[in-house]
């Protein structure tokens, strides 16, 4: 019976375990398991993506080195006897002033650090004379003042945070002023000693600001305006690439390969950089002179140069777009007008590198005009090539002479409605490259570019002038190109 | 001679006045007055343009009467017995957290306020733990490991700042958690009640913290999703006008007054857009549900119709430029292709302001369809008069039947190359429309909208679709859309 009944249950249990519990649990498990090994699969994908973005600008991990090594410098304010004497607890605001304040660029660095001193200084002194004034009216008048002013004061600065102006260049200061006018002047309620208490966190924040503007200047700093220049240079190279790459694709002479591709939607970064552009140039202006860069380099210019460039990049993308339309053209004139068409886009390409030259070496081109000029009358030979089409192609795709009147052919007009675009549109782009020529002239101008006298004589005048950078420093200019495609 | 020497002294004298001293005053004293006077025209206008600003946009005045009233209530811990019992000079952080987190729009007061908190308090725990292993491991350690973990910390938590995501959404937070762990880590080598202070600090932080997100979220609040929204829905108003406009003028139905160049240049703000849609998207995650917005609204996709209508505008704009190009069209064919050319450029106006109806009533339109199919055919229906062109038209431009071949008429290319490039460029804008809509339906199914039933009954269904939003909120729409014009 035993044997018996252990037999029959074996078959139930047997029921139990195949559609039961156990299948469950083993589902959960592996589901558990599937979830664990995707959670760290994920993680490690995060984590090797995040570790790219250093290793794609190193400077991005000497800048976190940098952060920690002036913070541990400034807490050592806490740590060694001799300095905490003299701040004592205020030391505080030197650690806090550090880690608000220490930006990627050298330029938001000392904006800040700037604008922190400046309205500490200002909102202390306010506060003191509020303070004073409120000593002299008895104490039962301070608990009024302080707080009508304290209102009408924050609500006046916060106001002047929404004035373009001011929130470009001051809108930290002014945030740092309401924050000490009324730390001080509530403070002046409890604390007896306001005075003594005020000159050392301005003292503080003095010295946590110095050292991070030093660190930020002396070890391998990152300047916005350097900055700003390779991402103006790299996009005037992108849309060379992009004009050169578009009219290739058009007329099929370019097999459409991962990098013809890249090079050709190069005009996307173009059009998307003008955020960047703009903080850049904003933080660029509170740099000191470096490198090749002046006190008062026109860093405005840049702004412009990058307008009439966005304006070039939206001609290019419609340009793509067109070339993707229905209406196709038909073979024969495609392949008559490839050569001036190419030529068009080949001359604008090199217009636009030479600018980019041009800025890169700081010296005024003097191949500048004859390309100009040269792609202008590209660009007129292949309007009037497409104007006297009709007269001077027949059917074949023969070209007869322009005076032959019995010999013309007609071409029906659904066949070049996409070439004749393409074609308005690349003159259209040639309009907005001499915009761009005419804006990277006064950037000439405006910084004073050396003009190029060797030039002509020196045929190597690209190797030397390529030089003037040295090859570290173009190194550092190409991570800096991919680091703002990244960003 | 007293006389003689005195009229002698006095051309001598008198020429002295002309070239000397008095004309030298009289000039320094009319440029100082020039240049006080210059000084106070600009500072009147200065004025008058920052009072603009908050007279075009009142929720910026209203905004600062909200930090000034949070900050005079806050300051009361200082000045209000009872309370500063309670926190002591830890009401500082209170002050302080107000002053910084208080922004303009209320998902970003609470993207900071919910950083500050979690930054804190996490730093704070973990400086805790660091704490306690420190005074197992004996005081001559404590300044080792506490230096080392800072440095590595520091170093790594700005690193992390580099990573898009992070960047986007816990980049205050971030800075919070380094300053907290700085702050509490170095601390805790001079203060021995350290938990006492970090639990005042900490609970004065959250009190600062939900007094700004109370007194955002319940006086007027500014939300960075509603201007999110009224922004898209402006845009693709804007882009509707434009390319109305841009059609109108260059078929010279449209005399070009003031009115009209505002409505063509439109598409400039859709460009200029993205940055600010950017931030407010990344805002309006944030905020609690509000008005007819759900807590998981699709604020992404609000993103994606703003690229899309970018797409768009840079088309319009490479139009404009065309428009103005030296190629001119026979008055002839402009006029034979005027009317089906307008009527592409009505019928994608209207699809585009059907759009911007849909996302307003936030139902789904049962128009949409016909006119999208409508402004398809149009478009296909200008194609075919321009293929058909030489065929269907004489040179005095009357209609001649279609198959009546002795009566064919050939066309100057040169006469048809704006014509050719405005149609192929309209064709494009149809396709980069039918995209903008793609996107729009997608919102639609994300969000759920509504469907529309009653609308094919009922007439007047655009007047009650419009009175769904109330007066008031639609006078606060107009006002934001202004605001972000200016910002």
């Amino acid at each position: 019976m035993t044997n018996n009944e252990g037999v029959t249950k074996e078959p139930e249990w047997r029921i139990k375990v195949e559609d039961g519990v156990i299948w469950k649990r083993a589902e959960t498990s592996r589901t558990m398991w599937t979830f664990i090994a995707s959670l760290y699969f994920n993680l490690c994908k995060f984590m090797r993506k995040s570790w790219e973005i250093g290793v794609n600008d190193p400077r991005k991990f000497i800048h976190c080195l940098k952060v920690g090594i002036t913070l541990t410098v400034v807490s050592l304010f806490y740590y060694l006897n001799p300095l905490y004497d003299g701040v004592g607890g205020n030391a505080m605001w030197a650690v806090m002033t550090v880690v608000v304040i220490f930006e990627y660029t050298a330029g938001s660095t000392i904006y800040k650090g700037i604008n922190r001193i400046c309205g500490t200084t200002l909102a202390g002194l306010l506060a003191f004379g509020v303070h004073w004034v409120c000593s002299k009216a008895g104490e039962k008048f301070e608990l009024i003042i302080v707080g009508v002013l304290l209102f009408l004061l924050a609500s006046a600065a916060t106001y002047s945070r929404f004035i373009p102006i001011i929130k470009a260049r001051f809108d930290y200061g002014v945030m740092i002023f309401i924050l000490t006018f009324s730390l001080v002047s509530i403070s002046g309620y409890r604390i007896d000693e306001l005075f003594d208490v005020a000159k050392a966190r301005i003292s503080t924040i003095i010295i946590g600001t110095s050292l991070c503007i030093m660190v930020s200047l002396i070890i391998r700093p990152v300047w916005a305006g350097l900055d700003l220049y390779v991402l103006v240079i790299g996009n005037i190279d992108k849309l060379a690439d992009s004009i050169q790459g578009c009219v290739a694709q058009y007329f099929e002479l370019e097999t459409s390969d991962e990098e013809s591709t890249k090079n050709i939607i190069g005009y996307k970064s173009v059009l998307n950089s003008k955020a960047t552009e703009e903080a850049l140039a904003n933080f660029a202006r509170w740099e000191p002179p470096h490198g090749r860069f002046n006190f008062r380099h026109p860093w405005k210019q840049y702004l412009k140069i990058g307008a009439t460039m966005r304006r070039c990049a939206s001609c290019i993308e419609t340009l793509n777009g067109c070339i993707d339309s229905e209406n196709k053209t038909s073979y024969d004139m495609k392949k008559n007008m490839s050569a001036p068409s190419m030529k068009v886009g080949a001359n604008t390409a090199s217009v636009l590198r030479e600018l980019a030259i041009t800025i890169k070496t700081m010296t005024k081109s003097n191949k500048l005009d004859t390309l100009v000029i040269e792609m202008s009358n590209t660009s007129q030979e292949l309007q009037n090539l497409l104007k006297s089409y009709p007269n001077t192609h027949n059917k074949n795709g023969t070209e007869v002479p322009y005076d032959d009147d019995d010999e013309k052919f007609e071409i029906p007009i659904m066949e070049i409605i996409q070439v004749v675009t393409v074609v308005s549109l690349l003159n259209e782009i040639v309009v907005r490259v001499k915009d761009i020529v005419k804006c990277v002239e006064e950037l000439s101008n405006l910084a004073k570019f050396e003009p190029s006298i060797l030039s002509k004589c020196n045929k190597s005048k690209q190797h030397l002038a390529d030089n003037k950078i040295s090859p570290e420093q173009q190194n550092d200019e190409e991570t800096i190109i991919k680091t703002i495609q990244i960003v």
